[in-house]
């Protein structure tokens, strides 16, 4: 397989973990030794393997947690690093979500995701005007 | 310098070429044959150099466009890729924005940046309790 089919894999495992609520699979996912970071929707960072996966285990034993899937997955490949942007969706919301890999021993691990919400949930990719980041925020 | 001062330089010229609506200043930031993609707060992502940097074109050509300063920027370097996690002020708002960075002949150029808002301006950094990612979607 292509580095960027291996990368979407990788992409689909962290969703399949988180809808599936496997914090064990999730924990797999994230890069062992390579430093790490994470943003859940709306939070202030957490860097640091130990915050980020203490994050997981909070989210994933969750009971309420939604439903989540993914959506427009693709993958940019620069070497032994690459990040995937994709839509997440869940009951009610959709978001945005960077997902950044890194080959560690030899596998494609996760080393940093960031998701946020779309302004619209009915936004069409790249058919919106040039966003005015100054009336957004 | 080290790699980790060089990235957050580059970061750092990225927040003056954005506060100085410098749109030449932020196109040399950018990455001219690595594959490069946006998503600003609230949007759908934007992938491609052509759309990135006429987003940005969009946005610095904005008189509302708001002040921005960022603090708290770490670098996070994986070889010849690089991100960086740090927070956005402009006024009235916090955002928390992930830049990520490779080296392209030499120089560490933009690849994708990622800005969303805080749930609350008054967020300590990871001082919040885990996220309840299933409430706050």
């Amino acid at each position: 397989m292509s580095d960027e089919q291996d990368i979407l894999e990788a992409n689909a495992a962290f969703y399949e973990a988180f809808a599936r609520r496997d914090a064990e699979a999730m924990d797999l996912l994230w890069a062992k030794t390579l430093p790490v970071a994470c943003v859940h929707p709306g939070w202030t960072a957490l860097r640091g393997r130990a915050r980020v996966m203490a994050s997981w285990r909070g989210i994933l034993s969750n009971t309420n947690a939604p439903n989540i899937r993914f959506t427009e997955a693709r993958a940019h490949v620069l070497g032994e690093t690459a990040f995937v942007v994709c839509y997440e969706a869940i009951p009610g919301a959709r978001l945005v979500a960077t997902n950044f890999f890194a080959r560690e021993d030899g596998v494609w691990r996760m080393v940093h995701h960031q998701a946020s919400p779309l302004a619209r949930a009915d936004d069409e990719e790249e058919e919106t005007p040039p966003p005015k980041r100054g009336t957004l925020n």
